[in-house]
């Protein structure tokens, strides 16, 4: 007996036949006496048919008008998940994002929540009902339809689950939760059972794609209790939580958590080929460079993830600073540094598609030098060149060059521990939106 | 320099080069000073598809999901064709029935509009942008998604145009007009220039496909001028108004209104072959019997179209009434009177599917009795026995065989004087909803 969100993606009400086995989870779920509240995503390839669509009218379309052609995909997928439900006899509504109070601002394309305001999702909750609710989607103060950008749906999932007070917010997907490494790199990898808030952000903004990295936040804002599990089995996949004790089991021995946080725990491994690297050869060392250089690159609209300055090996009173971006940046950023080299007086610009970002996320790291010389001398032992370093409390991430980047994934997943004594194959796949 | 609605049916709108032909139009409408508001339907099998989702899920859906599911259809073509006119250089925003303030009962798959509070459709003209509106939607009370059913897009567009005090609503369809006959059973037949509300409720009550009989009610309701007009040229269509002076041209000779106004003017011949009759043979002549039968054919759902009564030929005291109903309806009613038969006491129950209605609408025919001998007559001479006859101030229907009907039509329509001289091909289709 608990308020539980669902939220399924595009791929598990891919058609009717998979809408109506996700009905069937979710009736059993209402019926074991679950309060049971569901995120859709929309079906299968519908978002990307309709930007099809759009692209063969104009290659801009008004980003107002383009919300609203994408919200029509869970329009579609809600109303036939209700009608799958109702018809295995359990009582069910949908609601698009603006009548279940998915308040927004009104930046169109990537709208952040403002406030959830569930009445009738509670209301529907009251008579027993089971209420669908269409990711992805929210209304502004104006009464325009808004879509919250990737990862949207998860969000909307955590941010309902929030705004109701669910026990938990179950994330499905098509694999078991979340792993120490991609399964697809490295094939020995294994479910994490648990996670905190913290680690499994580093993951996500390390490359991870199984959450969303904003749905993560909110959670973590919010102390919602996360449970990325798979559609296709009922296994228990990995609770994304703010300790290690269990959210779910209040009884469970606090010997049991204090052990868990006195140890380095390493979490996994993330990977990233997505970014490039920009480097700025011999900026002048003097105070407010840095500050006017990151102002040049976030007026051309990139998305800065490592930054690392070095001092220049050439000539002295100068630095060289390299910053890790995404790929689609890559050439407005070059263009936006091209035209202040004079201005800031540095030297020269090099860019570098051909990286790849390894994380190794866990708890205890700071405290453990131990940790960061196993990871380098992996490296090391498996010939791979470190380019970039960067450090968080729970994470060390590192540049190689992404043709060696798969081979770091497992030389450090097999450093740390992480290889699977079971060996099983397990498909990896990202969520949709 | 003018406000006006126009309609765009799913044919229209089919893809996104037919999108494109729609938006170049409403530009040029825009630019030549009108204010445009636009209503539009699903792009042109969208609605069938979604049922045929909402088909493989169960063969009831709840009518409330069913309401959101093919409201999709609008979502898109309206955002899709905001896109297009948008990329013209014509600033323009789409809004859903519920943003548009289409309010509707509760009534799911078959709404009737309660009021339309245009606010956002108002501010968007007052900025000199196209409004696009989503046809054949609305939002009740409890803001819940609702359909207003069959032809519910032409009738948003009346009722939008009533509530914006429009100039002109027109009706953009795959024919020039409306025409005296179907063009794909009488070939000769003529668009028709000039038509009454009350003739064009009579021609769309008799078959006449081209405007939704709902839409015509509330345009005589409110009095707004309608034109139905072809998407594909720019050719004046059929204008249908309270009477035969030109709504748009005041200035026309008074005279010719009263010489039209005197003799009786056929305005065309409609058919329709979707209908059924049942026969209750000798029903006790006696007070309240019609009543107490037709209470229980209004229980089982029917439609009824025409009723007639006559003494039954064989016993005394006891009378023959006979009505015509939608073929859909008939096993059910025949069902419903079987089971009251006892009761009413009458001697036997016909149901006949093979008919056809035949209806002649014109001004002036009450007072013209040449008019029924002529149409008699005409269906005499061709060989045509005529079953049923019902007439109205404007209106004669008779029920003929339905393989006879085409022949009737065709029989008729000459008979009137309605033949074109120029005997030029038209093609004929029904509007969407």
């Amino acid at each position: 007996m608990a308020l539980v969100v669902q939220k399924y993606g595009g791929s598990s009400v891919a058609d009717a036949r998979s809408i109506k086995r996700v009905a069937k989870r979710i009736a059993e779920s209402r019926r074991a006496g679950n309060d049971v509240v569901v995120v859709v995503s929309a079906m299968g390839d519908t978002t990307d048919e309709l930007l099809d669509l759009a692209g063969e009218i104009t290659p801009l379309p008004p980003k107002r008008e383009l919300d609203i052609l994408l919200t029509a995909g869970e329009r579609i997928s809600m109303s036939l998940l209700a009608m799958a439900i109702t018809k295995l006899g359990v009582k069910a509504k949908s609601f698009t994002g603006q009548q279940a109070g998915l308040l927004t601002d009104a930046v169109h394309g990537r709208a952040q929540i403002v406030d959830v305001v569930p009445h009738r999702v509670h209301e529907t909750l009251q008579k027993g009902q089971v209420a669908i609710v269409a990711g992805f989607q929210g209304v502004s103060r104006s009464n325009d339809v808004t879509t919250l950008g990737r990862g949207g749906s998860d969000t909307t999932a955590v941010a309902l689950a929030a705004g109701l007070g669910a026990d938990v917010c179950e994330i499905y997907t098509d694999v078991d939760g979340v792993f120490t490494a991609d399964p697809r790199v490295a094939t020995s990898a294994r479910k994490i059972d648990r996670v905190t808030y913290e680690e499994m952000l580093e993951l996500a903004a390390g490359g991870a794609k199984v959450l969303a990295l904003r749905a993560v936040e909110y959670a973590r804002r919010y102390e919602v209790p996360v449970h990325v599990r798979s559609s296709f089995s009922t296994k228990t996949g990995t609770l994304v939580t703010g300790t290690y004790g269990d959210p779910i089991d209040p009884n469970a021995p606090a010997s049991q958590k204090d052990t868990q946080m006195e140890d380095p725990i390493i979490s996994g491994v993330a990977h990233d080929d997505s970014e490039a690297k920009i480097t700025v050869v011999g900026v002048p060392d003097k105070p407010g460079m840095a500050a006017r250089l990151f102002e040049v690159v976030a007026g051309a609209g990139a998305n800065i993830d490592m930054i690392v300055q070095n001092v220049s090996a050439g000539e002295t009173g100068r630095t060289d600073i390299s910053f890790t971006l995404p790929h689609a940046s890559t050439q407005a950023t070059v263009a936006a540094l091209d035209a202040v080299r004079e201005e800031i007086g540095y030297l020269a610009l090099e860019d570098d598609d051909q990286i790849g970002k390894l994380s190794l996320v866990g708890a205890g790291m700071k405290s453990n030098p131990g940790v960061s010389a196993r990871l380098f001398g992996a490296l090391r032992d498996a010939g791979i060149n470190i380019e970039m370093i960067s450090t968080s409390e729970i994470r060390i991430s590192v540049v190689t060059r992404a043709d060696m980047l798969d081979d770091a994934v497992r030389a450090v997943h097999t450093a740390f521990g992480l290889d699977s004594t079971e060996g099983e194959a397990v498909v990896y796949a990202g969520s949709g939106r």
